[in-house]
């Protein structure tokens, strides 16, 4: 019966499996991020300190790219999509379908992590869900800069995060470098996410990814923070949606410059792929 | 001489050498997860704090999973058994002796967690084993929801904490997908209720599990803590058995729909084995 | 010149290797587990909680089993070598050899530790080093119970704590079953003893290694801190030379009665290693 | 496109590709290590504790040898590249293009953590930046030792926390006692950095490199900290340069008189690395 069923129910469109993988890949990913976040938040460090948002999301990543990874590759990044596009590594007419998967994953993710936390929430702030001020909850869903930092500043933050996520994720799965052991990549790609936050996630929480931060943000916008959650931080907002992008791009450039271009033994020649397996077996 | 004892000891019936496999991964299992939350609460924070009952559970499944794995596929958990029943791969004549084989192993590890920690008990309780107030020490053994929640709230955790476990487990394991490296599978599972515990322990402090919960609430209310381990937090004792069997299914339907109905290449065909080997080697 | 320097010094009885690698491993092991206690007592927390001494000794672990697991199988632990001995894995006549080698390299590393933290503490004791007391410091070396236990429930947690080695030590390791992947194993080690000291490291500090214990215990007792090292917590120091054999034997047993016996499907044929190999490949 | 840019880049000297990689690694581990200093001692404690300084240290290492390790090797470390030569594993015409991309990739670092944590580092210090006193933050960058230790203690740690790196090091990567598995190595020598930092890390801020130490000090003298970094603990600043080296020489020499002198099956036969390959995989 189930065989009839998933007869029925089977998707043949590869950019339609693209996007529900992408969506289930993100979804697990924000799950595993925003509620870490809302349990350090709403638990007042008792169930969880800073280091418990940073692991949180380094694991969700690990799980989401072992979700999606096999389908659409597991950008789960709306920065890194484009950049693929941009580098010739996915077609432009697939970035649509990349993008609103990545959106629904994290949309339906924050409204998960809401539910899951709605007594908690309602316990902590008696109701009044805002964005500023003692019992902030904003923040378990979308980033926002600390009061101490520029909007250059932050800026900046959120480029060099992203460009050392990006020169991260290169060096995990160049095969023709030093790349992590197939099937540990994902677990690889956590731990970078983790060096993040330990490292870069004091001022202006790493987002350095679109679609981590854009679609919390319009459900708290909805689901009764209000709009100012585009209004804080000076309009802060728009930052996570455009640094990462930049970064992403300058991450791929050094690695380019720095180790990649230089390590093509057979440029010209078509057995690239041939070569490259003769190179991993002689390591 | 060993040999003769091995050869007169040696059970030859597949359901009982699962029925001991399952018990001793669970007892593993139980062990280190339960000692982490009495030493967390017994030593008042000195000896670990919340991320260790969550390093505790999670190396405990790992653990459990290399013990059982080989024997009887290591499901350590009642919910995913009967969802393995219901999906087919596991007979339904077998659910009772998994089921006893869980039941075993974590009723006696509660037991062996008790004896650990018996003197530390004493000294915290000054011998009153009571199941809240301020030396409350029943939720070292089994899951009580938090003040603040709602039946409903507490359910839904427990349903959704869940789902997210077996949407974990399938994507660690699925080799059509990306799934974790061959060996390393038990590691990453162990990782993934680290997870769990990091982001969805607040509210109920994650079961997820009828069998890490059941056995060491019976074990309680025999070892001094009474009947209110089962009335306690509005009779939430039943939430644990039924909230997690619904997560499984909802997980399992949950992926089969975003993902692996439509991620079969050779439905009909009877290779799909032969073919599974081959896409994984060209990955 | 390197390689007549080399001739010279090649050592070609296979004993006095083992011995050099239990020694080289043994010190390994108990460098990083003894400087993580240091930096924690002797920080006052300020570079380290209770989890830096679990993370100190599990890293010891599979650091010590990757620098002696080629040459002599890495036991690290007298409790351990006894039970190979027991169990015919290990010729009796070995025995001496690796005791000593682990003597060795447990007492100096005792001693290099006193060596890295003589200034800290000086600094701390103001050069009083005592057993017992507000700025006592021979815990650094070796273990004490708890002020709370009893001796039979001390006894019992190190035998306890031994038992779940000991079985998490088969289960990683064996092929035949689920056991983690090769060159994966001294890192799930290093886990599981992460996890006795998370779960079951209050009561006694989980020695649950001979080895371990007594070479910094006999340092301490000639260093500064005097007999008082052997009479502490009702006479201690000879629990930890006891309880983990027990602890271990039973290890070795229980995992024989659960999984092993069962688990040998060629039994008195000689291609018991063949069929290890094909078990393995078709996993 | 990119094919003809990078023709018209790519670069053909090996030496120059090692000099970027070793750049490009260094950076890598530095901008990890140094932010999270920083987000420890900027963030008084919120944002991460001294544990999350040895796991930033760690995953920096563990990125930086996947990102320079399939060209240069991936030392990253003065006191490594010289051993490296003196033992005649590197030629001595190399060593200066290592050293420079090392000084280089640390330097340009330390501006970037600079330049992330520029309005915090204000905020904190209200523009005074300082080596010393209440609000100081040159340790952000480079290592000072702690004031309750002598100079001979803190050489002494320095040199003996080198050696267990270059200890660690090699057992890690010997194939022919009990090495990590192929592909995880670079994780395992994070876990090693981690297991220094756990134990010694207190006294001296575990330089162990010369070129994790001298570039950002350099650094600091220029950015507004003066000269003081150089005089700060009794000229504290050469011992990060000199003990490592001898450290590691050490450690070296000590790997060899215990294990590897002795596990040379196949001494003066030419087919050592076909031996090397048969032993592996009987392992």
């Amino acid at each position: 019966m189930l065989e009839k069923i998933q007869k029925a129910l089977m998707i043949r469109s590869c950019t339609i499996r693209e996007l529900l993988a992408e969506a289930l890949g993100m979804f697990i990913l924000m799950v595993f991020g925003l509620s870490s976040v809302a349990q350090v938040v709403l638990g007042r460090g008792d169930f969880g300190q800073h280091l418990s948002v940073n692991l949180g999301f380094g694991i969700g990543v690990t799980l989401g790219i072992h979700a999606a990874g096999g389908i659409s590759g597991a950008h789960l990044n709306a920065a890194i999509t484009l950049t693929h596009c941009i580098f010739g590594n996915l077609p432009w007419r697939k970035l649509p379908a990349y993008l609103i998967g990545q959106f629904l994953g994290s949309f339906t993710a924050a409204a998960t992590v809401f539910g899951l936390y709605y007594d908690a929430l309602y316990n902590y702030t008696k109701g009044n869900f805002t964005v500023t001020g003692p019992t902030a909850t904003a923040s378990i869903f979308s980033t926002y800069p600390a009061p101490y930092v520029s909007l250059p500043g932050a800026f900046f933050t959120e480029f060099t995060a992203t460009v050392m996520l990006f020169l991260g994720i290169q060096i995990i799965h160049d095969e023709k470098n030093n790349g992590a052991l197939k099937g540990t990549q994902a677990l690889l790609t956590g731990i970078l996410v983790l060096g993040i936050g330990l490292g870069m996630g004091m001022n202006t929480g790493y987002a350095i990814n679109p679609s981590r931060d854009l679609p919390p943000r319009v459900f708290t916008a909805i689901a009764g923070w209000g709009m100012e959650v585009f209004t804080a931080g000076h309009h802060w907002w728009w930052v996570p949606l455009t640094a990462p992008i930049l970064g992403s791009l300058a991450g791929a450039l050094i690695y380019k410059l720095f180790i990649d271009f230089h390590n093509q033994p057979v440029l010209e020649s078509g057995n690239e792929k041939g070569q490259a397996v003769v190179e991993t077996s002689t390591l």
